[in-house]
């Protein structure tokens, strides 16, 4: 048996008119996505609100990300950051001119899970 | 208030005699480690053989990887993988001049902790 080894960086088109989202990890309590951006940004006036505490790493290319009430956070590559549930927040750019790789850790508390 | 944003990359001394785990998430389900190696590997004969699942990936350097039973998988920057619990492992070699840089998801089934 061969074992599958995967690339973070592989399989990437150059534009998307979408964000890609592929799950890696998945179980009752979490899950793990690589988002592609392409430029995209939040939708002008909206925002995040998650009901889920969400740990996020940029990988490649570049983003600004805004608190509401905060300065734009510019996130480079290895940049991450610990977003709580509820704690609202917006994507205010993303690199045009090629991929942006995110890795995001989405935690669903366990309360959640034992009253389904 | 001013938000945190660290970086996987930063904080990597140039080398040491241990490899450095830096814990990024922990909850009662699930834990997410930086892990810096400088050409350790596990000790010759032993094997890693864990009671949780695990997505590993290399972020930065180079390792070989094997699973009991099988060619040494050398791993670069951006390869992920699987390692199902009780599946046995061992990291032959890290890159010996420089930091190879992990991004481990140890993954505690939901069954230990209610047991707890």
């Amino acid at each position: 048996m061969s074992r599958l080894v995967d690339n973070l960086f592989s399989d990437i088109p150059a534009a998307s008119a979408e964000e890609i989202v592929d799950i890696l990890v998945q179980t009752r309590t979490c899950r793990l996505e690589r988002i592609l951006s392409f430029g995209q940004a939040t939708p002008p006036g909206q925002w995040y609100d998650q009901s889920q505490d969400e740990w996020v790493v940029l990988l490649q290319g570049h983003a600004g990300l805004r608190f509401e009430g905060e300065d734009v956070l510019e996130l480079g590559p290895g940049d991450y950051i610990w977003i709580p549930a509820h704690c609202r927040h917006r994507v205010e750019w993303t690199y045009p001119n090629g991929p942006t790789v995110w890795l995001a850790l989405h935690l669903i508390p366990i309360g959640s899970v034992e009253q389904r």
